[in-house]
């Protein structure tokens, strides 16, 4: 498919909150709004919000259905993406029966396109943000969890039946116990705000940002956690290296906009030991599209090739 | 590009031998011949030696020039695909000035397509072997040391620069001593024909094989290495599930002719422990083409979608 002209409206849906945008053909974010989720009120009441945004957002613009190709959604998975279902009773309870593209479709009058959150955050950032040119690319977003995404060749890495790849739970230290997620040892175990607060608990620490500053202090049992997760990213990029071989690694996330250098040095050294590639090709850089990348990458779903 | 019609020639390009054969737009392989490689006489030389070849399959089949579509080649890298060269001065010295492509070209008058030989085993087996109508495949190849590649939407897996990312070594302990790869714990040190021979070789045993027989006759030591291959193949499909989560892992190469049901065992029992994705939607199979599958997948290079 072509790239097309005209403008989209970017969804991205989070569990508490969704943020669209009105987006140009180039990824020109023209104006964007927030409000609550909500989705235990149901797709239709979700549905007819959106289109009251998308309204919205045309008026203040001064443009109309008619200069619209479409609305691109990023959505937290597991998703049906041909059928526009969303299988998330935890993040999204409330959304489990119906079409949530088809109730979009209905409210706006307006084909709607889906995408997994943290896919439609790496189109975002390969469309105008930090991996414009580059192939393959791997996106880690930490946040609560630890979010992945691959694209190679231009396209995104689809697991068996379209399902998304669990990149972000990629074992870094088999032995350990399982998390929440199941998964023994996984990056987000070990290297998610979400994990660092729940192994940090015991010793008395409320979330990870206080781990990171008591590490700065020289807690000792702090320093421990904080060197679990650093060892936890540094075995993530030294996996990803003989895995995929993408020439760049963007890290994302609330947990990066204070910690970004601590996991990309740990990263970079992994890499650098790595002797069948050559090490210089492979850049690990900070997310420059924010909160907006999901936005703009649920938009770019009408602009780019796929 | 669409898959053509006519037939195609497939060159499996190894260290020792090369095979090539005569490939219908079908799949079909209607012929094939073997010759000593020796790349040291140089690529002019080779390339001559592939025309007379790609002659005498024409001629046992009652075809000419017209019939073909054009020359595939899977060769062992790193290999620039672009102009064609090949940048293996271990497995294949004497190749590493000038275009095998354009050599094979000039010497044909047919054009010519390169492909990583991993690839192209993998892209055989997808077009007529065990990997028809999966994706993603994953396919390992557990020879001397360990092959992988993976076709995810249609497309081969390609890392920085187009460079073939080494799957087959992917770190599964990472505390482990670096091998001749330089990758510590790798899949490769661990589960490979020369690496299980590598580090049997201290107590007594000549090659992979007699390490497999004497296990099974109770020898202790040889079974804690066989041991330590398999929880290196457990962990490989760990990482898999979460990395790629293939609908469909391929096992091949010498080491799979007798005990693909030991290691596809080990990874299945991995597979099933995971909780993020369905286990039964993973298969675990044996390559179906044997040593035909480079070749296959070469030619393939001309009829299939790309």
């Amino acid at each position: 498919m072509k790239s097309r002209d005209g403008f989209s409206v970017g969804i991205d849906v989070g569990g508490t909150k969704t943020a669209m945008g009105l987006v140009s053909s180039e990824g020109v974010l023209l104006d964007y709004l927030n409000f609550e989720t909500q989705s235990s009120k149901g797709i239709p009441d979700a549905a007819r919000r959106m289109a009251d945004g998308m309204h919205g957002l045309l008026q203040s613009a001064g443009l109309s259905k008619e200069h619209l190709v479409g609305i691109g959604m990023g959505c937290p998975g597991p998703l049906d993406l041909e059928k526009g279902l969303v299988r998330n009773p935890y993040t999204l309870p409330g959304w489990e029966t119906g079409s949530l593209t088809d109730a979009v479709a209905d409210a706006t009058g307006m084909p709607v396109r889906l995408e997994n959150d943290a896919d439609a955050a790496l189109l975002g950032e390969c469309w105008v943000g930090a991996g414009q040119r580059r192939d393959p690319v791997m996106m880690l977003t930490f946040g609560t969890g630890v979010g992945g995404a691959l694209l190679c060749q231009g396209r995104l890495l689809r697991g068996a039946r379209g399902e998304h790849p669990e990149i972000g739970l990629i074992p870094v230290q088999p032995g350990m116990d399982a998390d929440y997620s199941g998964v023994e040892g996984s990056l987000e175990s070990l290297a998610s705000g979400g994990g660092i607060a729940k192994r940090a608990k015991p010793i008395g620490f409320m979330d990870a940002q206080a781990v990171f500053e008591a590490a700065d202090q020289g807690h000792e049992a702090a320093k421990a956690l904080v060197q679990d997760a650093l060892s936890g990213v540094s075995v993530a990029a030294w996996i990803a290296v003989h895995a995929y071989h993408p020439e760049c690694i963007i890290l994302g996330g609330g947990l990066m906009d204070h910690h970004f250098e601590l996991y990309a040095q740990s990263m970079r050294q992994a890499i650098t030991r790595a002797v069948l590639v050559e090490a210089s090709a492979i850049e690990v850089v900070a997310a420059r599209l924010g909160n907006q990348a999901g936005m703009l990458g649920a938009a770019s779903l009408w602009h780019r090739e796929r």
